[in-house]
């Protein structure tokens, strides 16, 4: 696996993938002389997505590289002299020459950790202008990453762990780059494999896939399979001729099934020889091309029970339209009947593959409905997340030279919290996390055992005094002054992280449809501090 | 503006973008000696998206320049060579290394052009596994560039051409290329700014944007103001004290509009003083981080005042939250009043820009509600496409060595219709498009003033007899063997093109809302030759 390192980043997300804003700001505090003020900003979002009861924190690591690689190159600048208005001081582009990552200090909470709605996942301080100019890049970074993450964790709930979870979903997906951000995000979030090579080869995610329709249309007649003969795995046959053997098969498939010879597609046939002769132990056609029952089952049972005989195990079959319930169960059932009739035992271990448009509701409904569906393959509602295709995490200005900030706004929801915060998550005496707790700063943190009053971040509930069995600090330092101080874990050792955050979260807050909300709470002194702030007592 | 070159295609989409199947099958194809039998593929989608009556057809430039870049490197190689089963005859790995476009030959409809369901947009005909290997590539090109640049044509619709549009999406894009994709083709759909920097950078967009909250909520007091002060337009006057200059005005704006100056905020008024004297020619601040009407239009007006007397032109201001119109209306009364009252023409003819989570649906209510906006900022809706965020592009075999191939499937809405087809657009006496043809392409092509008979592709309609006043060939050869031979448009120039092709579409089929549908249809001989080959007859 290769390290996504310095140049990719840049290369993904340049320094100018940005709003025009963050430089006209930039210019107009650099005017005042405020650049250099000390300044933080928190990232955040205000509903949890899917209306789910959690999501899934995902890109920071991503917006540590970005931070590292943040420079404006001379041909940047000269095209930000083009664009920003004439009036603009030529010093000013001296400056951002100039610029980068060495004030700013990044505190986050660690990738791939269960959050919650209204939590400051991120604090990013540093230079007023520079911190500013950040803005953009890491809610891109954060917004799509977090929510395709959430996404796939709610699939793979739906899923239950026993099913096998393939993303497949790179030529739905928004921009090229939306494909591999999603099959990098759906593996952390749960999924076991992606179609996506490019995805396999940066990220070491197990890639999977055999055939599409075309391969199997691309044949029109046995005649077409030419390949060397296939070798049987045990030496002890010479000279076998696949075609008659399957021909031998086939016949005795259709009389224990009483199928139609006729019916029977000869392209399809020659399209899966060809198949089993190129890859021997890979054997997994997809069987809908033409009829599932008239001709695709009958040929992989022929061509499979081949294979069996020359002592290789074939894997399975792909089934990719219609009702994959009702059709898993009558392959499966035929599956036996060969293995049981033939004497067979590998046909009892085939794997049978769903994929067709699998949303989360139709992945939640494989657990009512009767099926034999080992993996699926999911593609359009994972990556491009139908149900809702964006995450809105916002970039908030909370402290200027150690003085709290605040937006009213004229929507109340949008108004921010001012201050520096420390955000604790308390634990119930079973280890579930029940609360996140605000504090100011300066504060002492929580302790384990001892009541705090607290109240509710959203709506109008009244204080409450909570005693926590545990108590963690959220957020960890993760980029102090220029330097990465956190480790860079890989996308396998991130899932691992996220089926542990999941696993300790109580079932209420995972369920997919009407979960209990999860409570995000100030410590008490912290509102009526927040109070005082906006009525200016 | 630079053009985008093979190495940023190949950044942007690394051949190994794709799904792994391609290379298994690229194999069994190899194995058997059929990988440079002569094979056609079509691309086409199946329903157009957001329930609209027509699409617009996008990304065909980056497929061309796929196309050329197209090549596996030693290090892609060794990857598929770790991924690939073991049985993987070497001598394949080889055969990939040499592998390019120089045999592939691609006809396809004109970028930018209004197009339908069903009718195939795309012809790539070449060597059976290269023409397979392609597939992803071409799909995850089209289908998001064709998606978002119909989304922005339909938010170029519902505003009217009056209005100008500017997006600013990236944030929450679904990934970093994502937002960049958005921003191109949303402008080649119709929008008029985007406020991406390296969307203006890499196409020649241009670029938009001044302040955000937190540059307002960075200031608390007049003292902050301490740029170089500001110089009159004209060189009458000597050392303006601006300040004393802004709060003069204040008073007398207060006066006019009976306002309490104690509602008022000191650091939004800093913070509007420190832009005007950084950008004294491109004032348009963020009005709506208090409230509109006790501070930000005030303070607003103010400034705005000032610049005036120094013989500057304030732009105007932007709205970011409640009701758009109502307050739009209310600040354009201010306005008016102020022009009035101190005599001030600049005050009318400022700009006010809405932006609110703004979505088809309220951009559309705009032209229903009083309102007093002259450009509309819009983010999520617009690049996530939440309506429907993946178009369905399907790319089909449908002829090898010259014979026609068919998929039936279990979805019968999923069968594929076989063999090579030319594509014609029939254009009524008006010129509007009305129907388009499908031929095979042996077939003379339907001539002008002459009535020919055909199918309607979905549904039962019965045969037809019509008759064009103008025939127009759809494709054009863009690739053939190796070369681009159609030329490459600037986005300025492809959006021009969408406008003139949006521009001949009968407004039945451009309505929003349940819009007429357009008729795609079979030359009738085609027709009977489909069923020929389905029935067997």
């Amino acid at each position: 696996v290769r390290k996504l390192h310095v140049p990719e980043i840049a290369a993904r997300v340049p320094t100018l993938l940005t709003d025009l804003y963050q430089f006209t700001m930039a210019y107009a505090y650099w005017r005042s002389g405020r650049h250099n003020e000390p300044a933080v900003f928190e990232l955040f979002f205000r509903d949890n997505p899917f209306g789910g009861g959690f999501s899934l924190f995902s890109g920071m690591h991503d917006c540590l590289l970005f931070l590292r690689s943040f420079r404006f190159t001379d041909e940047d600048v000269e095209y930000l002299r083009s664009v920003l208005p004439p009036a603009t001081d030529p010093a000013f582009f001296l400056f951002l020459r100039e610029l980068d990552c060495s004030g700013v200090t990044l505190q986050s909470v660690p990738e791939g950790t269960v959050v919650f709605a209204r939590v400051p996942l991120m604090e990013v301080s540093g230079p007023l202008a520079v911190v500013q100019l950040l803005e953009t890049s890491l809610l891109c970074l954060v917004n799509y990453a977090s929510l395709v993450c959430s996404n796939a964790a709610r699939f793979r709930l739906a899923a239950g762990s026993r099913r096998k979870l393939l993303e497949m979903g790179l030529r739905r997906a928004q921009g090229p780059d939306g494909g591999l951000t999603a099959s990098k995000y759906t593996y952390v979030g749960g999924f076991d494999m992606t179609s996506n090579v490019q995805a396999g080869f940066l990220f070491g995610i197990p890639v999977a896939g055999t055939m599409a329709h075309s391969y199997v249309t691309s044949f029109s007649s046995l005649e077409e399979v030419c390949g060397d003969p296939i070798l049987p795995k045990t030496g002890d046959h010479d000279n076998i001729d696949l075609i008659s053997l399957t021909k031998g098969w086939l016949g005795r498939v259709c009389e224990l099934l009483g199928a139609e010879p006729g019916k029977i597609r000869e392209g399809e046939l020659a399209a899966f020889l060809s198949y089993a002769i190129a890859y021997p132990h890979n054997f997994l056609p997809v069987i809908d091309s033409y009829s599932v029952t008239c001709s695709g089952l009958l040929n992989f049972c022929a061509v499979a029970l081949s294979l069996c005989e020359l002592d290789y195990s074939p894997l399975g079959v792909r089934l990719d339209s219609g009702d994959l319930c009702s059709q898993s169960v009558e392959v499966r059932h035929v599956f036996r009947l060969c293995s049981e009739q033939f004497s067979i035992p590998a046909f009892q271990s085939l794997v049978i593959v769903g994929t067709n448009n699998i949303s989360e509701y139709s992945m939640a409904e494989l657990n009512k409905k009767e099926n034999e569906i080992d993996v699926v393959g999911v593609g359009t509602h994972l990556v491009t997340c139908t149900r809702q295709p964006s995450l809105g995490c916002v970039y908030k200005l909370v402290e200027v030279r150690g003085s709290p900030r605040m937006k009213f706004s004229e929507d109340p929801e949008k108004s921010t919290v001012p201050g520096r915060k420390a955000v604790y998550r308390m634990l119930d005496t079973e280890g579930h996390p029940f609360l996140d707790l605000l504090c100011l700063c300066e504060e002492p943190a929580p302790k384990a055992c001892v009541a705090v009053r607290c109240h509710p971040v959203v709506g109008n509930k009244t204080c409450q005094s909570i005693t926590p069995a545990q108590v963690s600090c959220l957020r960890l330092d993760v980029y102090t002054k220029g330097q990465i101080t956190h480790p860079l874990c890989s996308p396998a050792e991130t899932r691992e992280k996220v089926q542990s955050s999941i696993q300790t979260l109580h079932p209420r807050h995972k369920r997919l449809q009407k979960p209990d909300s999860y409570v995000v709470s100030f410590k008490v002194h912290l509102l009526l501090w927040r109070r005082g702030t906006t009525s200016g007592d």
